[in-house]
């Protein structure tokens, strides 16, 4: 009940950010933590919809510049849900500050942000300010225990990874462009919204780097109405007038990893019928794991030590209470949600906060998929392999 | 900001009051209501867990005695989440002193309980009272999208209702006798924990009624060692002493409905690896349904007007903000969870109780509910065929 | 290459006929037995058809007359892929005429000539001469595997049969009245054509018996045309006259095995969208089992002494060598089909006469099925549990 | 009954020439077709093995050396089961002797010899020989109603394809060197083995061609155990001595279609607990599909015209009398297996052969996956993308 008070201020409040004021307002009442959390500020820059959406999502303020936020004394923790292209300022200045950083994903849109957002958390950390990179899917529980069981060498040497990330919802040519389909906000198309997470999430599970890319990206459609009004992935088109798609709507490579493996990437936005199917296979010389959000409770493992009469990839119901995460909430089999990952994410930050301790992803963790990123861009540029900066 | 507030008091906060405080305290984030919920009393017998209990869950204040309750101004809706022996006397002294209830399921342990509560939400009624008995699978987006279906016609008529319950908490011989497993605290074992979700779900998505039962009761272990602590399923022995199990481990029953169809229903808890396998499958002369909690964000559709060669069954992921309840929550493919399913009961509750209309299921589905029990208890005890109770 | 010869003789050449047919004329090329089969003789009634048939098929005479063949010496099996009503007759003078005889399932239309036909077995018996009854689906390799996990012990003391047999093929009231919806043909419907399988393969896998049983009958469709031309389980109907359908069309019922397992039973020709859908699932105290043969070389395994958070249900491809019959054909994930089912049976068969053992499943298992059925008819006539005849 | 004679021989007797021999053996047993095939001469060079595999495989005489069938006149088909280094050779001269030749794949080994082999058989043409190649996967059903499907429009354009041919039999470093991992014998490994299939699949269902390819090739282990006796895709070691592999483990390549798709193929036998899972999935503008042959009775369809809250991907289950060869065996929900691949591929071939056509999978369809292949070896040598030669 005497537990320190955590302040929070969360910049934007669109789908990020709805999904982030859940978390804050959840974690503390189904983890215990050694800090209290207090949604104290919203910020956004329309002072009418930020109230109103303080309102809704349960914030007690509102401010319109997010500056403001720096100097205050009640705000420790800034929680930047805004798109790309603002990311590398607002968190640059909030570390100098002394505040705590969330920073949602991909990190930047440019290696050379990233690379001054590393920089600006590793100065910060050396004063006890921590800063973390919102890829939300490690927190997974079935991707938290696939973790546990390549650390613990249940895979044997990987050798194989397949992964992607397929969806559908720009499969219409009239859909409108919108800010993640436009270059100078978005950084990338699908590359980045969710080619990143990945290839952070390949780069996790197999503790291990990305070294060299072969890619291709490709915009199907290459015109666009413009957009009126939108909101999360849906959107309606304002009228006649067109505009050019400045993003891939599709990115695929291929790769290998620093300890010998290979593997395929596919992000996609015209994966007809695939809504959000995040999915990994991973062969190792051991076993193998088969993951696929759609069904984000179940993990799927292979153990080749066994009788090969009796081996099969079993579906493994990530709810038991030994499970990463899961003690928390339900009895077995009480699945859970995609909004889960984020209650666990924010979970670990305000822990490593409260216990001044640095939590992963770090920044520096997400340079490196942005540098991978950087890296498939040049190799589909110019139809080569191409090594991954380090 | 200025709705009407909507006062409620939770009785209990074990595992059903847990996933109900925070159904509360989501409901107006999410869904857009025409009153605002205040989480304003706990309600237990143990001061100091209950005193607890509300601080982690997010609850104002605790009372030891739900009798305080009643004549409380502040308090509107009572929520009970006890043991089913509780229910009956909480529920009708709460309706006659005006409070909305909402009554977990079973609905009570006996028909004649059922009947006396459904006497009293009807009288209740009258006077702008209202009431619900919380069988929150009906909630869940497919099985809601499900009703639609049928309700439309699209399965023509219905020949087939397969239905099962399957978990295996007490595989294990030396799990604890709880509460669960006492006739006099629980009224009957997997039958009226899971059956009666089963049975409930049938009829509310045939809107039918079984009118005949053929049943088997089984108790595989007989002798339990006496609990310990318990929590939510899962619990320890205290040591040698046992005790006499008295409720069904497993209750299989095969059921005729009004309209002609035909069923197989089973509840069981020694179904080993399966953890909360809760799934029904529909046959219609034009189609058929399938559904599996574990992968509760799918509905398996079957169109049989389709040419031939091309029939299948269909896996719709029912995440699109066009089906029941999903546009409050994320993009397509962005899964929900266990709890949502609440967090919905929740909606429609405040919902109806704010316009003024019943909710569903109401207390005479839950004696309806509480009738088919009966005649299977009967009907195993005689071993014969019973009709059920109108 | 200077084998003993055995020569068949094949009663009937329609669906059973001619998958028959094709395992007889495979079996000594892939399997190494220690007699060579020749395809001596195709009886029908009708000559012109049974010419035709024995052309295609690859038999070398036809006979109209099946008494013809109890006398010729150069026959030494007899198959018998005729309707119910004719197993009685033939197969007992088969026997008494010394000739090994292959019996397809049901054994019989009643008990009574079930009995009679066991007798007969039993006398043959002890003149060296075998007899076994068709139930081909003990034969796919992933349930004479599951034979082999259970025997082992790998799933305990059994608590939990669930099956079913789903098929959909006269869910169009205009389909027409085939010899199989005739009881004086077929002896009953779904029950006995289907239903026999689930009710063989359950008391197989568990080397036990079914002891008591409640269960329903329902026809749904009551007329229909009368048939003209029919194939296998499709046909036409000959014009506006209808008859009455004199069997079920769906069979539905509960069980009580002798070592305390219970089960729920399922027949059905009316569940939409399901081909041939045969599945048993069944749990123990170690282990659960699932098996649908629309997915046949796939067997679920989950072992329960495994560690909960690594326990699941694990899809054990049975397409290795040290499985069951299957080194006799392709590298592992080179699947097989519903006739291997027939080639396995018939090497059993074959190997059985060779060697002078007696094969399984005897007319005895055949016997014990038909009981079940009788009693399921009985039960469902007098709407209460009934004992099975031992 | 008096249809004219089709002579047959076959050379090579492995685990290619059992499947052939079945499908020879049974194709008019089960498709009414113009000629009757007469399974002549079995071809292999040692004599006594060959009468051995003759006398089990039903084929009336032998021959050690192929050359002895060009002159002969009862043998009007040529069927080259062995490995790919003797292709170009066999083929050539049995075309030029006037022999319609199957060819298994891959067409051969270099791009010159399947050049070669194509040029022969477009001379041969001329002259009514027919030529055909085996990849055998075009003829499972599902495949091919895939390619109805794809024709009709049904997936609009087609945007993304991902194929992959996933086996685990050489996981083990101490699994010996088998011919297959000698490039001298087989050319390459994954890839012309599973990788060839892949390639030629993609093609014929977009009815497209890959025209360019980045590609990476991987042996994870890069010696191994001299070979003992081996068969099918098993063997044991010999002993202490070992080898250098000089073939691919695994292929992975990306790939631009003629008409603007992309793709993504992977063939490997790493990929633990993957036995032949054979994959691919297709996305157009109007609609999916998905494929694996571990189902091989299924084919997954997404119809996106249908409105999004019903669309959803639909289980095919490809056995009804209206799917392409289904007619022939059993009905719907009977499946089949493997071998049925063939016996549908000589079905084709037979009829060609007799009603003077020319068989798909041509010798130029051979070539193109040939170049293809090339382009893989040449790109992954390179580092860079690689037009494919046309």
């Amino acid at each position: 009940m005497s537990k320190p008070r955590l302040g929070v201020a969360m910049i934007g409040y669109a789908f990020m950010g709805r999904v982030h004021a859940h978390a804050w307002r959840s974690v503390n009442r189904f983890f215990d933590l050694p800090a209290e959390v207090d949604l104290a500020v919203l910020c956004g820059r329309d002072e009418a919809a930020a109230k109103q959406a303080a309102a809704t999502l349960g914030w007690t303020e509102t401010v319109t510049d997010w500056r403001d936020l720096l100097t205050r004394d009640d705000i420790d923790v800034i929680d930047i849900c805004t798109p790309g292209s603002s990311h590398a300022e607002i968190a640059i200045a909030a570390l100098e500050a002394g505040k705590h950083v969330l920073c949602e994903k991909p990190l930047a849109n440019t290696v050379a942000e990233a690379e001054a957002m590393t920089a600006a958390a590793d100065a910060a950390r050396e004063r006890g300010v921590r800063s973390m990179v919102g890829f939300n899917y490690r927190r997974v529980p079935a991707l938290a225990f696939a973790r546990q069981l390549i650390e613990e060498g249940r895979l044997g040497t990987i050798r194989h990874v397949r992964a992607h990330y397929l969806q559908d919802w720009i499969v219409d040519p009239d859909f409108p462009l919108v800010w993640r389909l436009q270059k100078e906000v978005a950084g990338s198309g699908a590359l980045g919204d969710i080619g990143a997470h990945i290839a952070d999430l390949a780069q996790f599970l197999l503790d291990d780097h990305i070294t060299d890319v072969s890619a291709l990206l490709e915009t199907f459609v290459k015109e666009r109405p413009l957009a009126g009004e939108s909101s999360g992935l849906s959107a309606s088109a304002d009228g006649a007038t067109t505009g050019e798609v400045t993003v891939d709507d599709a990115a695929l490579f291929l790769a290998r990893f620093g300890g010998g493996a290979v593997g395929t990437f596919e992000a996609t936005r015209f994966a007809t019928g695939r809504k959000n199917a995040m999915g990994i296979e991973i062969n190792g010389a051991k076993g193998s794991l088969v993951f696929d959000f759609e069904c984000m409770n179940e993990l799927w493992f292979h153990d080749h030590t066994l009788d090969a009469a009796e081996a099969g990839s079993r579906r493994i119901l990530v709810t038991e209470d030994t499970h990463p995460y899961v003690a928390a909430w339900w009895p077995p089999g009480h699945v859970l949600g995609y909004e889960h990952t984020f209650t666990h994410e924010i979970r670990d930050f305000v822990e490593a906060i409260a216990t001044g301790t640095d939590p992963r992803p770090s920044f520096a963790d997400g340079l490196q998929v942005q540098r991978v990123l950087d890296a498939v861009e040049a190799s589909a540029a110019e139809q080569r392999w191409r090594a991954v900066q380090r």
